[in-house]
């Protein structure tokens, strides 16, 4: 606010009645007791103490969360090559839940113990394990284009997967491998209302990973882009009713799903259409100068409502028992177009309306702005260009609706509720806002660039709150900076990456950095904030032997009365139940040999009432929550005295809820 | 401050200041802009907006940290069943470093072609692989009993493995594994110049982990407690100068090191002298019970420097290769000693001055204090009572200086720079601050009770700046608590943990909350804080081709110029180098059966460059920090095509920065 605004504002109220009580102090005397929220400006000593500044304590005050305050928003930020997602409140940036996703976690009992069959679905085609994973792009389920708060996925770019997590209990229910590739990126994106997810390859390979060699490239490799149905009442995507498009070799990067008006489309860019391969070794360019010798790649538009009928029609090749539409399919049946982006394309981002694409150029200083219109206009009016594969070419001159020059490296954009647009500039090391010229958007700003301001250092992806929906919050927005470097203590030679929290809730160039977020994990790639009150999770199991793979009463739940250890032959059967502050049964003696099928169900309904379970030398680990029964087996192949006891400390006797399995020899 | 003062102070001059300055405004008229900072006080605006008290404006200021300010101290803290350790910024308490430990974790590439030898290490003794633990007391190293900053040391209780963690770059370098137990609890802690690094079991078992029915309980287990040989220069645990003390099947469970006046003895609590052992499903009482029915349980205090004579005289047995003390041996070397210590006893603390030793009782309101000098005196005159082990046991009378009561379920004592003590009680969840009468503290105020502050919820222990050593800093204090219940936003039936900064820089009852950290993993049970001026991490790796196991440029280390790939039969060795952004060779080209050594060296010298690696398929993600360099191996399986990317984003063309491996059948 201006000094004038200031001077008539309530705070100068407030000095000038602090001003005076302090000299009425003077004439009364001192009271005999400072308030039990002790003395009103005792902070601002504290505050210069601290070196902090006026803007300091602004930020300060907004990223603070009292102790019991909640915060207004959660924000799902992949965990990179971690292979989890992280829950993080705004804007306070406290980490709120790691996820187990892809990597096992004992702390969530995941991989040691529980949860093995949802690692299993991971597994590579023929069985190979991969336990870790780099998560890529958090998608919330949707709802006409708006986030519905009932699920999370997320891609796997190292291995080609798909993961769904569901937010009644923040738990990991399913992952997919996809048949035909072994690497992708630019998924996972939802359709408008979750009819499918998207997951796009990267690096060009022979569908089906079989072997080609790299001179047969241009005939071998392909590109692809897979549309994961995903089944609402089941809560799993559903393989059998899932396709795949076979695209030309070139390295399809990001996608966005059309909405509103452009519902029914998606929309890729992608780069490496030179075909390049490499070889510094051999004295080739290297992959970074080779694929960006062009000035021009293609934006992939890709019609997957009709893709949708070609696959139920039937008009598909099943490759690794995953329905494929071809290339020369999807030519003929017009599913497939391309424009040009200009130099190494990033990102392709559907404005809130759906009306404009927009990509950015990571060696142009421009965003490019596309209209959907133009698009439809010019297929409507045919295109007779095509690419080396037959995949018919719309100029720029009939797609291109403006472009605005931000800055250097420009990569990722996000929206707010003013009609402004968010750019990522990874070399300015900078955040743009412009503002949307578009008829809804602010036609009276035009296409322009509004500010930038700088952040600390090399940022990525950006989220804005709600900022790729259908109806964007505003207020905050989130820079994922990949270095760190010195914001932060040293930790040694590998540093946290560095989340920054941005006030984006006044206009023009008044953003301001309100706090740095150290995240010692994977690159947090992307990540979307979500209203927290959309979000309905469960405080407890509903019911007691829950479950949670299955989401309903296991019947294997033990019901307290019947606990035992129970033998047939060398088949042991252990039935136990956990509650404050012992396992019954306290002493499990079996032989050397035995099978073992053991199952506990946690009979608590207290909120936070979770006991954990540690078998020694078995790798044994279980988190079982409130409800929760879990059913684990082993062969009993060491003998010896094991003590098994609660790891998450439940009560004052939680060192004495522990029991011992004897195992004869 | 009193409002006198306060009228007294520069504050005052600072809102007299701005009152004067305003109306200077109103004067001359509004100055053009407001400053880059903002207006000065437009945070108090934002504050009354957000409903925060004058409260949590002082808390705001002292936890909020400027973007680019640093951390005052740094706190260590067990991961709990996460298995690993987590590094703590202080007072922003934001988390700095995730250091993987017991538990693999690809983003530091642990256990994902990195590390292996290191968690082998925590291998059962036959081999059997464990690759998770319950992390429990971490150990700064300590020179003349104060934190050097150079080491870290944990235990796993679920498995009785410790490791050993360099503050040089925070990663675990060793994990060793008792050969005795399968559990320990109250380790690990040092001795003052980090001779040792103690364990003491917790549940009774057979020594070397033989079987015996639980019916020989009282003849067949036993406890135990070992004492790990710290070699600095190597930098590694020595187990051949290494040797542990068998005790009765005690459930022996934290132990602390003497200090100054103390140095050479240890105290550990102990409970379950009935020699308990449940089974409530045959109707007995359940441990939790069981255990806690003896009014009294022992103090075990150990003479380690005349232990280590007997040990170093060779008297003593091996089992499973560790030199072992036996009870008897212990006893006639007067190595061991009893006092009684009331009711569920846990934890033993020793004050900054040695002099005393608090040990909590669970279902005791009050702590005990025992007098070292009273102990030593009893000792020298001769103790005549033995417990069924024909262990001496000094009468309450001849060992306690004092009891204070303090609230219900105390459980674990830190100290602070003013005399006081600090007591966490698990049953009231409170915080207790008292004073420490010795004429070494504050003996104008005797034992006494100054007050307590309640925490949320279920505090375990409690850790102060420094307050485990010969000079604590005082200032602040953690709550670390084991529900968190209501206190953030609902993540689902598993909550986080709740880390509370406390403010105990005042004296009297002045204690305040300032802040809730929530740990979204497994309970953090114990940690230490120690100033960040004592640590010197390094930015980069000292040299290139630096293995950080052995801290020293590798043999193997891959120079620029002299990458390929080269074949010997089967055997494959691809020699690779990583700079932004390619890797040399981009191609490697192999056939299926191949066994292949694959090394990798990021060449570079920047802070913060760090290069992932990740195959596909295969498992591998590794974290190459600058200098850093790698040697995997693995057997080429599958043939097919595969992606190797960089994981860690770069620079612009980080994406680029790829190489094919192709396998033919």
């Amino acid at each position: 606010m201006s000094s004038k605004r200031f001077f008539q504002s309530k705070l100068f109220l407030f000095v000038a009645v602090a001003v005076l009580a302090a000299a009425l102090v003077v004439v009364i005397g001192p009271k005999a007791d400072t308030s039990a929220q002790g003395d009103p400006l005792d902070w601002q000593t504290i505050a210069e103490e601290r070196g902090l500044t006026d803007a300091d304590l602004r930020a300060a005050v907004m990223t603070y969360m009292p102790s019991g305050q909640l915060d207004e928003y959660v924000m799902f930020a992949s965990g990179g090559h971690s292979g989890q997602v992280f829950a993080i409140g705004l804007p306070s940036m406290r980490l709120l839940r790691t996820i187990a996703v892809f990597t096992p976690e004992p702390w969530q009992g995941y991989g040691y113990g529980a949860g093995e069959e949802v690692l299993a679905g991971g597994n590579m085609l023929d069985g190979q394990e991969v336990r870790w994973a780099d998560t890529h792009h958090p998608a919330l389920s949707e709802t006409n284009g708006d986030y519905d708060g009932q699920w999370l996925f997320i891609n796997d770019k190292a291995n080609a997967r798909v993961a769904v997590i569901d937010l009644r209990d923040f738990e990991t229910k399913q992952i997919v491998k996809n048949p035909l590739y072994l690497n992708d990126h630019g998924g996972t994106k939802v359709t408008p209302n979750t009819e499918y997810i998207i997951e796009p390859g990267q690096y060009g390979m022979p569908l089906g990973n079989e072997f080609a060699p790299l001179s047969d490239y241009e005939e071998a490799y392909r590109g692809m882009i897979t549309f994961w149905k995903f089944d609402r009442e089941a809560g799993r995507i559903d393989q059998s009713r899932s396709f795949a498009i076979e695209l030309p070799p070139y390295w399809q990067d990001l996608c966005d799903a059309g909405k509103l008006v452009s519902d029914g489309w998606v929309f890729c860019n992608s780069f490496n259409t030179e075909l390049a391969l490499g070889g510094i070794e051999e004295g080739n360019p290297p992959f970074e100068a080779g694929v960006s010798q062009n000035t021009t790649d293609f934006l992939h538009i890709i019609n997957w409502r009709a893709a949708e009928e070609v696959f139920l029609a039937g008009d598909t090749v099943e490759i690794n028992g995953m329905q494929v539409i071809t290339l020369d399919t999807a030519i003929e049946n017009n599913l497939l177009f391309f424009t040009p982006e200009p130099r190494s394309p990033h990102g392709a981002d559907v404005a809130p309306y759906g009306d404009f694409i927009i990509v950015s150029g990571k060696l142009d200083p421009h965003v490019t702005i596309y209209s959907f219109q133009k698009i439809m206009d010019a297929i409507e009016a045919g295109v007779e260009e095509t690419d080396q594969y037959g995949v018919p070419i719309i100029s720029m001159e009939d797609s291109v609706e403006a472009q605005v020059e931000l800055g250097l490296g420009p990569l990722h954009t996000e929206f707010d509720n003013q009609g402004y647009a968010y750019t990522s500039l990874f070399l300015d090391t900078a955040v743009a806002r412009w503002s949307l010229g578009g008829e809804n958007y602010r036609p009276e700003d035009g296409w322009t660039l509004q500010g930038t301001i700088p952040v600390q250092y090399n940022v990525g992806h950006i989220a804005a709150a709600e900022g790729d929906t259908v109806d964007p919050d505003g207020g905050y927005l989130v820079s994922l900076n990949k270095w760190s470097v010195d914001r932060f203590l040293s930790t040694g030679p590998l540093l946290p990456q560095n989340l920054q929290l941005v006030d984006i809730s006044q206009g023009g160039d008044s953003m301001q950095v309100l706090y740095d977020m150290p995240l010692t994990a994977g690159e947090p790639h992307y990540a979307q904030i979500i209203k927290a009150d959309k979000l309905n999770p469960w405080d407890v199991y509903p019911e007691i032997g829950w479950d949670p793979v299955t989401q309903s009463v296991s019947p294997d739940a033990v019901e307290p009365g019947e606990e035992g250890v129970f033998r047939d032959g060398n088949n042991v059967t252990v039935r136990m139940t956990a509650v404050r502050s012992h396992f019954t049964p306290e002493r499990v003696e079996i032989r050397k040999g035995d099978r073992v099928t053991w199952t506990i169900t946690n009979i608590e309904r207290a909120r936070d009432a979770t006991h954990g379970f540690a078998l020694p030398y078995y790798n044994i680990n279980l988190s079982l929550e409130p409800g929760e029964s879990i059913t684990f087996e082993f062969e009993a192949t060491r003998d010896g005295v094991f003590s098994y006891y609660c790891t998450e400390f439940c009560s004052a006797l939680h060192l004495e809820m522990m029991g011992y399995m004897t195992v004869q020899p």
